[in-house]
């Protein structure tokens, strides 16, 4: 686990991933976190339930890290706390679970956590989300929305994330709640970043280079909004169908690789990557 | 209404048309069909619903339609009788209804009906279908398949439909019914037709230069996969996500308007259209 050199990974996954048999993904974030020698921060302030934080302590305990350590952070006292931050320092790989992304944001948006989380990043330690944690990751977070197929004026809410980076807006259980529209709807407010629209059970690791990896069993939705040439979304009002021409789609499956930077996918290794 | 110089158009509607205030898809289609002049022959063989025909009937009277016939065509013997054939002969338009495709095709594929209808649109006979209908107008039709916004394989199900056209696969209801994943899983099959993705109330009026416009109140959602460099469509087991690179996407509203041939959006004249 080198630290200093470069950014740790960033890893939007799309929620309700693997926990029995393959476990793909948390294997592959356990193992990049120093496998046997990870240390393995798990933050659930996004869930309600109490049990959701111990769950993953037992499923990294039995990928076989080197510690787990359960920082709920609930609320902004605790995500001030120097003895929780002090333990948090200590991880190689930290974990958001699943929940209400805006329980996420209001607990430690703006917290010490919240910064200690970026300089960790920075400095090469891996940050993992799963649905309302992977919404969380990037600097603009899809804070909720709607359902459907085609972009809506409204239908969509952008709140400030966590701030890892600002390349991507990421949106999660993507194919099961028919969530493109609301993607497109809020690339085409400001169309710089790069949908990720990731199913469940599917991951993209996002290296220090700017392209990032699939993992996982369903499929990542790229929605490249860098040619749009028009979009009405300024003028709709709310509930009325947003027009965008010019949006860049590709599927991506396990394995493809794409590269933020020059917005280009490469699928050629497609399935080779060992897992 | 020109017979013999030009093809007529040919107007794929996504379903539940408006049909009590504005009624702007079935007016327009009565306005250049020939307004009080406007002989309109409905065919309603997709239909299992003894109504559906008459609904349409009341309807097309009630926008002053000159002539209304219902001609059903609801079986193969039907579908060959002169006597009906020489009133279809008549029409300046033809409303095909929605039900089920296949019923449709069942019917009227291969009959006298349907060289009949494929001579009439090519000199100059407007023909419009809604839902399943608009599923049968081209060449290739989405039989049927399943809901999702990600392509699988095995996810749709292709069958010949009435051959008007073979630039365009039309899918309709398209938002309302999570459509976009069978929609791109039957083009990544064969990259060559564009992808018309119909909303409910939103329909493509096709032109004989190959560009459409879209009226109604929905959103038609173009998928063009020219630029695809690359499916896994070939390869993918039935159930299993598939990969596609490259897909060019546009959102387009009323007014808009698209060419087949360049595969390029126009959107400037955006509702500057009179209705």
């Amino acid at each position: 686990m080198p630290e200093g050199a470069t950014r740790g990974l960033i890893i939007p996954i799309g929620g309700a991933e693997d926990r029995t048999t393959g476990e793909t993904i948390l294997k592959r974030f356990v193992r990049v976190s120093g496998g046997r020698h990870a240390r393995i921060a798990v933050i659930s302030a996004a869930s309600e339930a109490s049990h959701t934080g111990r769950d993953y302590e037992q499923l990294f305990r039995s990928l076989r890290a080197e510690k787990v350590w359960v920082l709920p952070f609930e609320n902004r006292k605790q995500a001030e706390d120097p003895e929780e931050l002090a333990v948090l320092e200590k991880a190689t790989g930290v974990f958001l679970t699943g929940g209400n992304q805006l329980r996420l944001a209001t607990a430690i948006g703006g917290t010490a956590v919240a910064r200690q989380l970026r300089a960790m990043n920075a400095r090469g330690v891996h940050v993992a989300g799963t649905s309302a944690g992977a919404a969380f990751l990037p600097e603009h977070m899809i804070a909720f929305g709607e359902e459907g197929g085609t972009p809506r004026a409204g239908s969509v809410q952008l709140s400030p994330g966590l701030g890892l980076t600002n390349q991507v807006l990421v949106d999660q259980h993507f194919r099961q709640r028919d969530r493109l529209g609301r993607l497109m709807t809020a690339l085409a407010y400001n169309p710089f970043a790069v949908g990720l629209g990731l199913d469940e059970d599917t991951s993209a690791f996002i290296g220090p280079d700017g392209t990032f990896e699939v993992v996982g069993s369903g499929a990542l939705t790229v929605v490249d909004p860098a040619e749009v040439e028009y979009s009405s979304a300024d003028a709709a009002k709310a509930g009325e169908p947003v027009s965008i021409v010019g949006l860049r789609v590709h599927v991506l499956l396990r394995g493809a690789r794409y590269d933020l930077g020059s917005r280009k996918a490469m699928v050629e290794e497609a399935g080779l990557e060992d897992e």
